[in-house]
């Protein structure tokens, strides 16, 4: 890594065209000056925008890519169709030839992270890769994993998670054993899965390697903050991202609706404007935009596809963040200090499925 | 059922203490005249409660039970000490009984669910109970169901938690066909558990037939609204639920936080009071207070164990329309047109734990 962050973006990938992701890395570049970007994805509507944008053309490249994948492509058909042509697929190989420090897309999050996983492969010793969210909080941001990636998860699983997980929390929030809980549920007669009791087993013994395993957690914890690394199967784990972001929706239009009741209470929120617009910023999801794949062997980040300018250019600040903080060295520390790990029989690479004949060079 | 509504109460159910029952039942009463109670625990500790209000005790009955289920207790802790003997066993026993028509309690919602289970029995042909959630959102109120009650479920339970929602929806909602959702994720690759898949095709298959399948559903189409009953497992739902407890109470703090920033915002605060005071009554979850135990012999709604008065009011607003509305009645009518239990082999009964004499009788 230069001193420089180099971000590899597959430019095509949101919903609304190339457009948000050329001027996402220009309002990013404006603030840190430090970074370059290759630009994966059709030259002839690329070329025009960064033309617009002269002083972030002088730090771009762009890399011409004819194949899009679309947000209703399956994984499997977005890995027939694009596997090393798509803007997708180059942008995450940049990143495998050591060109760009991380890669960013806003595309279908399925066919990200089965071309992430088959271009980058898991990092040895690591089951599956997780997909983490930063999750606001009201005491801080935590991290949020795996709230996608796969469904179901064992105890092996759920506990490279949580190294995943504090390894990230120590590269980006700067803590050095950050706590790590396991999300289950609060009735006592069904705590939790096998899979779930196992992992906190696994956790207990390696607490302080690394982080401190704090127990169980409750979903009303998350948004309390009580640890910084929530660590769930991807089911679950979805379910409550998705529930969290359509609650706070909700109360958003209450709080709208209430306001706009009657004349008194417009007069009240027209005085209490500015209060209501940091409320309003603090809420809108464009500023945690971005989930980052963890487990692989480079870091991918996935912007929401429905994002604009703002939300691309947060979700490159994160990308920014995984390169500096070096999440990768992290990790690896990381695995070395987890005790079970250091035990466990060497797990083979999976073969490269890209050349069969490779044994001999 | 007589035309009066008869509420069995477990009045030592609560974190709080007999009062906020006795005083939840008076509030309640107020508004209800057509209901009458029998409150189950401690004499002495009720009767001087109830001496406080005349007119409540004049519609009230006291049943002694010396034993107490206290929060902490397992549930098999709990059956062992309480069963046949404890205020929460003798509330769901007058239910059992035919002395009330609904049983509620306050207490721990492990044990409750135990004691119901042993004591009322599973409907026959419904294989496991469900917690049930009444849900506000931005079109009504919905179901959510299971939200605790079990963890894990096949395509068999999540079938039968869609009947039981079903007809809870068409009970308190009084909808002909309400729409049934199954909660799943939303990546592309994943589309959930082999259980969901198989659900989704029995559902659709049954479609029509006391319900319509409307397909599956993510975490955010809950706080849409998007169906009237939600369908999970109840690890899922229990942390959907939970979460979105979080998010609400989070975003609530940021509101009060960005209204007490400075004296201009406190100033428009105050001039908007009326409707952020009903912004207040909207969030305020006592008045939400309340789960529903589906698919047993009888009905027992869960209060919120640390609840006040005016919530334990709004559990018992619950029960009430549980009762008026005849949604055994209603899961009945479900069950027999849900076609593929009409061609299931008979499930038989399980033998009832209490009695091994009872053959002759």
């Amino acid at each position: 890594m230069s001193d420089s962050i180099r971000i590899s973006v597959d430019a095509m990938g949101g919903d609304k065209g190339p457009r948000v992701a050329v001027e996402g890395a220009r309002l990013f570049w404006r603030e840190r000056k430090n970074t370059t970007f290759i630009f994966h994805g059709r030259e002839a509507e690329l070329k025009p925008l960064l033309d617009e944008f002269p002083d972030l053309k002088k730090v771009s490249r762009i890399v011409n890519a004819d194949i899009v994948i679309s947000m209703e492509e399956k994984p499997s058909q977005a890995l027939r169709k694009g596997r090393g042509t798509s803007s997708m697929w180059a942008a995450i190989q940049s990143v495998k030839d050591g060109e760009a420090d991380v890669a960013i897309s806003g595309g279908n999050t399925g066919a990200l992270m089965a071309m992430a996983t088959f271009c980058l492969r898991p990092i040895e010793g690591i089951s599956r890769p997780a997909i983490a969210a930063l999750w606001p909080t009201l005491r801080t941001d935590i991290i949020v994993l795996d709230v996608g990636a796969t469904v179901g998860g064992d105890a092996k699983q759920l506990t490279d998670f949580s190294i995943l997980g504090a390894a990230l929390a120590r590269a980006l929030f700067d803590q050095e054993l950050p706590t790590v809980g396991l999300l289950n549920v609060g009735t006592e007669e069904m705590k939790g899965h096998d899979e779930v009791k196992e992992a906190a087993r696994i956790l207990q013994a390696a607490s302080g390697e690394g982080f401190i395993y704090h127990g169980f957690v409750e979903g009303d914890d998350i948004g309390k903050g009580t640890v910084d690394v929530v660590v769930t199967e991807g089911f679950a784990g979805n379910i409550a991202l998705k529930t969290a972001e359509g609650t706070a929706r909700q109360v958003g239009a209450y709080i709208r609706n209430a306001l706009k009741a009657d004349i008194i209470s417009m007069l009240g929120a027209a005085i209490a404007g500015q209060a209501l617009q940091a409320l309003r910023r603090k809420l809108d999801p464009r500023n945690i935009n971005g989930g980052v794949f963890l487990g692989l062997n480079g870091v991918v980040i996935k912007s929401h596809g429905g994002t604009d300018e703002v939300g691309f250019k947060g979700a490159l600040s994160l990308a920014y963040e995984m390169a500096r903080s070096r999440v990768m060295d992290k990790i690896g520390e990381g695995m070395r200090r987890f005790p079970t790990l250091s035990v466990a029989p060497p797990i083979e690479a999976a073969p490269a499925p890209e050349k069969t004949e490779a044994k001999s060079a």
